[in-house]
């Protein structure tokens, strides 16, 4: 039958508890679907540093390469916070994993679940509404990487400096991924840039379009970030699928997730032109809850369920772990985070929400 | 008595109907407080284009120089949205305005007015808790001006580049604005960057600290720009003067303002370092209203206000502007965006609005 290795990266905070629970899930998964995983464990971020010296050790690099997928936790918190930026857990460990594993495709999904609209920020008539996005980001290009980058000069005229750059290829890529997606969804396309200041939005804006060309059963919208930044709060469910650069991707995601209001559900995965992907939860490694046994484990779990889909080609098993994390919440239990006073169902801890989910497979 | 010369800069769709009001509502103050204004009139923006084949033309820009301040309305519209982005009239005019008079310091006040929670479109228990934000942007640097800029090469590499550079002269000066700003207000300042990523941002940041030293009384934090975005979704209570780059206060800028649910209320003002500055409403040119009289006239009439206080020094006459905008809207007189079926108050057009203002000075 067939077998997958998996390294296994938690990482920091509440990443090794919600990764426990996934661990659970997929071993239930892998014995009802007839698969076998081979995991193996690395440090990363903030314990690689105490335990290495470095935020990502070259024997966890080594056992990512040796691996079929990874299943990052998350990184970072307040002892590593002081150090210097290159340094620090989330830029020193995740910037140098997408560039090395060239994970140029970053794809978050942001949606309400039915029944939880009431934790959306947003009014209620908006959140209502509903809503089911893509930010499809581009991940390994753009001001993120782009060179010259660096420090000049002293005094008053000291000056620092990054470059935004995009090549006609590497937008042509995530854009035909972005229409690609539109098409088993909503057919709608939204790229979101700024041309009408910067050159590289033009050049985006252009290679979109003649992507475009390719895909007439998908319709094409263009939307400047600044006022995406505005009709994500004024009227979400007019998205589907969201393009962006690294830059913007980074901004357009985190404001998706946080309009949803259960940013503990929301998954993300980050691929290369090989299928081989990077699976982690959208929100961070929660320090301030680190520890307690309460985080909510079920970005994790559906990290690992989006796994299964684009790595392993699983896709049975990953509707399995799906459908159980949507009849767990159904049935009334939720962990603190998004919890409002069930008398029926108690606030659920990490572990019980991993079993309940489990139990469901 | 003092006099004032000030470029009245319309431009197009609503802008034309919306500084009709405002001129009303100077000519009033210009009496009521002993100073006078001598207005003249220029083309900017679509108009411009329509009339001189430009969207800044010479005699524009000359009557700018000769004037005291410039007021401004809005412009842009789809007549001219396939121009190329060089020439179009947001482009074309604003960003050569900004870099020709070094309006370095952007303020875009952000708040709920009492009473029109309703309109906004977070949650009612976000909104109730009300919030009154300034955002300070960096207008003359950043990655909209830095060089070099431009496009390379052929095919599949063919590349586009934008230098997102910043001085730390430029750093230190909006800085400092922001910290007397925020000496006059709550006394918090948070300032906006991507520390994590760019080196732009890592001398931001240096540079802010530094600043913060001579004002041991005003409350630093800094924020990175995705999670900024966040944190006005979900409690936009918790700021008071956001410092920004100038990419990073175009979108942070127009979130805050859609959080307020009435975009047509809220003034901006750009300034250079003698004082001159361009004031304008911080809503668009809204070509699908323009023309039928019933755009809300308070962004611009609250535009001019600030001219008299930052250009003019007539503390006073802004005073007495800003006094009868809130006694107009306490007395229940609102224009199309913000009504709400009163039956005590029909909803006013752009010209009864600017009465109803001017008549309360
Ligand atoms: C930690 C940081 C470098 C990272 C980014 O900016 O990409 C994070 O915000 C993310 O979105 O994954
Ligand atoms: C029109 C555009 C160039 C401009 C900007 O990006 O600065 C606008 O969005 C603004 O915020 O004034």
């Amino acid at each position: 039958s067939a077998s997958y290795k998996v390294a296994v990266l938690s990482g920091d905070g509440i990443g090794p508890e919600v990764m426990a629970e996934a661990l659970k899930v997929l071993d239930k998964v892998q014995t009802e679907f007839g698969f076998s995983l081979e995991l193996n464990h690395f440090d990363v971020g903030g314990i690689a540093i105490d335990n290495h010296g470095t935020p990502l050790p070259a024997t966890t690099l080594a056992g990512c390469e040796a691996a079929d997928a990874v299943l990052f936790g998350s990184v970072g918190g307040p002892k590593w916070e002081n150090l210097p930026p290159n340094e620090q857990p989330e830029r020193g460990a995740l910037l140098p994993l997408r560039g090395h594993f060239k994970l140029f495709c970053n794809m978050r999904p942001a949606r309400i679940y039915q029944g939880l609209e009431g934790f959306s920020p947003l009014r209620a008539d908006i959140s209502a509404r509903g809503f089911d996005i893509v930010c499809m980001r581009e991940l390994t290009g753009g001001i993120y990487f782009g060179q010259p980058k660096g420090r000049e000069g002293t005094g008053a005229n000291e000056k620092a400096f990054d470059t935004e750059v995009y090549h006609r290829f590497e937008i042509e890529r995530i854009a035909r991924l972005a229409f690609e997606a539109a098409r088993g969804r909503r057919g709608i396309v939204t790229s979101v840039d700024k041309a009408n200041v910067l050159q590289a939005s033009i050049l985006w804006r252009e290679v979109v379009i003649e992507v475009a060309k390719d895909y007439p059963d998908v319709t094409l919208n263009h939307i400047y970030i600044d006022n995406a930044t505005m009709q994500l709060i004024k009227d979400p469910s007019q998205f589907d699928v969201m393009l962006c650069s690294n830059l913007f991707g980074d901004i357009i995601s985190d404001e998706m997730a946080m309009i949803t209001g259960s940013m503990g559900l929301l998954p993300s995965v980050s691929l290369n032109d090989k299928g081989f992907g990077l699976y982690e939860p959208a929100g961070g490694s929660a320090p301030d809850i680190a520890g307690q046994g309460i985080a909510n484990p079920i970005a994790q779990i559906l990290s690992a369920a989006l796994m299964l889909r684009y790595s392993f080609k699983q896709e049975e098993a990953a509707q399995a772990i799906e459908r159980a994390v949507s009849e767990t919440l159904a049935a009334g239990y939720f962990s603190g985070d998004l919890y409002s006073n069930d008398a029926a169902h108690p606030v659920q801890t990490t572990a019980q929400m991993g079993e309940q989910i489990a139990s469901r497979i």
